[in-house]
């Protein structure tokens, strides 16, 4: 599989995705079926970045098909969205670190301490086409 | 490929549904990867209506592979949320009451007049699986 040719953001992704937004992120079930969850989303440059444990489903699928596409809704004006295609790689460096940046930036304080055993893996998703509406 | 079997809706599905709740609508596209569109949704009893045009990638998509996910966020409460996962059937039947039934949800208003060659379509899902969060 080839993966698509990056595509730099938008100026809409970069502004939805530096503000305090719920994202839809999409992943593929083993079956091939869609999979949703709603996530803290930021971003580094041209890098959308997520945080998940790797025990989650979302992480399986992820090493399974690293095709994934994350829809951000201008809380403002709904009307107003910006889907991001993309494809995602995951690494444990920086894990913790990024969900306390974005628990920081969503709920103001550092994320709550996690148990040993939970493996904290940054989703860094290379963007391949944005889709605009509104 | 044999269906799974439909689920009730649960509560706060039930209750996102019947409000003016924006949906994240996740379909496949013809390479398997996840394609997302915010959408307008309701509900007849236990099934998801959501309206669309004949001509729209979504529609396409649909009739390729009808596995769907739909996601609904509390917008009071956006740590609340309900995925729900589902198989979308599609028909002409209907499909301008429900376009006006849903501006008249979200807007107020009937929908616009549409051109003579657009083909506005029922996308109805009977839901398989229901996971929430929050």
């Amino acid at each position: 599989m080839t993966n698509p040719a990056p595509v730099p953001l938008s100026d809409r992704a970069r502004t939805l995705l530096d503000g305090p937004v719920y994202a839809c992120f999409a992943t593929i079930g083993k079956d091939g079926a869609p999979h949703l969850s709603t996530m803290w989303v930021t971003r580094d440059g041209e890098t959308v970045l997520i945080s998940t444990l790797a025990s989650r489903q979302k992480a399986f699928n992820l090493r399974r098909d690293p095709r994934v596409s994350v829809m951000l809704i201008d809380p403002e004006q709904p009307y107003r969205y910006a889907e991001i295609r993309g494809t995602a790689t995951m690494f444990e460096q920086g894990g913790r670190e990024l969900i306390d940046r974005l628990s920081n930036e969503y709920t103001g304080h550092d994320y709550p301490v996690e148990p040993d055993d939970a493996v904290r893996v940054v989703v860094s998703i290379t963007p391949t086409r944005i889709t605009e509406w509104g």
